[in-house]
């Protein structure tokens, strides 16, 4: 079968890998109809994870079953599904508590020693409990079917981190980062009632998604000044921050900010965040810092019910869509920034 | 009257200054009855903290009251009271969400501008929410008043990392520091009904005081040894740590054996902490980080009803009685971790 290779930086190949086949019985073999490149991808792409050549790529998929293993109760050939980032048990201590993401068996997708989303199929270990079935009905369903893709992660993501970060009804909340992430975070901050959204970023197109998306308010100044504008436009700082970024200057804006008494919810992958964080001031006003990598799986459900119900459609975070050959060109254009998302479409 | 007084890097001197007097209406003054020296002033002493010469000390003190301003409502002349470490208004938008450190028109005893608790007598501005009153009865308790005294700061704290760190019934505990705030974290965490609270902390006497307060483990290991015996300990980590420490290895510590979708509840103030954050595992683990400067007056109520109903003693913590001409002793003998606490008796 054909599938994405990591080689080097900036340097991703479809290439012809050993077929995705069942090993163990509580295995499902996936054949991918739709995939995604993720923000987070571009870390090792541009050398900044340490990845080596020929792990696989991708871990944001969804498709139909193709083969279940003998041990699979809940999923047959034929069903359509799609895959959280992180495979599970769904049996251990941490998935007991809807924290799938530390489960004691589980794992990610792609790497040295799993299939990736971004190819022709995968072997999913764990099936019954990671995958998330979907309704006949959606099969051919295209607008849905791209409505629940971002399920996979983005949306689940933007979503943890509004609930790290607190979000009730009636709150004002700031959003840092216009990516998909922080896209999807300023929708979820939406669902839960927020009544200002005010989203830090500065490219037009994501504006225009974070509007349709429930922004109340963008603020284009970075660093400082952004944290300065904050304050005054909200008379002592935003009472949820979401950090949707993971760099330096995101994390030193959204500590900066912060109301006292509130929380920052960060759920960008930290790669030099720790330099940004303001303990100093985290500390004297009992700011929290929650987050980290988002058990999608566990809201997999509640978020999915309110896709079918027409409720909930981060779908227009996908302004790119490629085939499974133009994978480079997907990463190349998320690399300069010319898309938010890309979806790749088999 | 008489006050200490910083002068420099191990230095501080009681000497007069000008007697405390009402200057604004809601003003009251407190004659000092009882105070104490804590581990944070330890940060001027030591020279780690910007303070300048000429700078008053001491932010716990209670006593009674010898003169209310015109504009006091609740506290008359010869009432007892204790302040908590910050003043408070009780009317702003923080004050009212229990987080009185961040009140709008608040501030520290201390400092340039303010009596410092250990002297003769203080200026309590907003006296009518800052004071906390006691019941006429415990006047000449001297045993209670003893267990009261810790309300003004440690106790409160310890409780406040407690909450941070979410100890809920049957909850494990770790708690980082075995100096005053962590052993009443100790306390705290067993009021709260933890079932395990492990002590990481190696001083003979300490660990006495802590096992009285209901430490069930103690290990003495630090760093990465500590880390490795409470991951095997618990069989994973603790579910909420207390870190009661502040500097490098103390947050190294909490981060790094905190149980994934654990917290750390850290309320030793930051020293170097920053630096210590094992932030990739907490990202990779989902594990919060909560805490800061203790709100202790919010706390006030719910201890003081437990101290005076014999439930709550933390007393414990006061290993050397000395008399305000003594203060200097009292610091030399805490920079020495010769004393746990001391208590400043007038």
């Amino acid at each position: 079968m054909k599938a994405t290779v990591f080689h080097g930086k900036g340097d991703v190949r479809v290439e012809n890998v050993p077929d995705a086949a069942v090993v163990r019985p509580s295995d499902a073999v996936v054949r991918v109809t739709h995939a995604c490149v993720c923000g987070s991808d571009l870390w090792f792409y541009r050398g900044d994870a340490p990845w080596e050549p020929g792990w696989r790529t991708g871990h944001e998929f969804m498709g139909v079953i193709e083969e279940a293993g003998a041990g699979v109760r809940t999923l047959k050939k034929g069903d359509h599904v799609f895959a959280p980032f992180a495979y599970s048990d769904g049996t251990c201590e941490f998935c007991r508590k809807g924290l799938q993401t530390s489960c004691l068996g589980g794992g990610y997708w792609g790497g040295a020693d799993n299939d990736g989303g971004q190819g022709e199929a995968v072997r999913a270990p764990l099936a019954d409990a990671t995958l998330v079935k979907l309704p006949a009905e959606v099969a051919n369903d295209e607008k849905l079917l791209r409505a629940i893709l971002p399920l996979t992660d983005v949306m689940g993501t933007g979503h943890h981190a509004a609930l790290c970060a607190g979000v009730k009804p009636g709150a004002t909340v700031a959003v840092v980062g216009d990516g998909a992430v922080g896209l999807c975070g300023v929708l979820a901050a939406r669902r839960l009632g927020a009544a200002r959204i005010i989203l830090f970023g500065r490219h037009p197109d994501r504006i225009a998604v974070a509007a349709e998306f429930g922004a109340t308010e963008v603020v284009q100044e970075r660093g400082t000044d952004a944290v300065a504008r904050a304050l005054d436009m909200t008379a002592g700082g935003p009472d949820a921050v979401l950090e949707c970024v993971g760099n330096e200057g995101s994390m030193a804006m959204a500590t900066g900010m912060c109301r006292p008494g509130g929380a920052v919810g960060y759920v960008g992958v930290p790669y030099g965040a720790q330099q940004g964080l303001d303990l100093r001031r985290m500390f004297g006003e009992n700011i929290a810092l929650r987050g980290g990598v988002a058990p999608v799986r566990a809201y997999a459900e509640e978020l999915l019910a309110d896709v079918l119900a027409g409720k909930l459609d981060p779908s227009p975070v996908f302004d790119l869509t490629v085939g499974l050959d133009d994978v480079p060109r997907g990463y190349a254009a998320m690399d300069a920034r010319e898309a938010i998302k890309v979806m790749v479409k088999l």
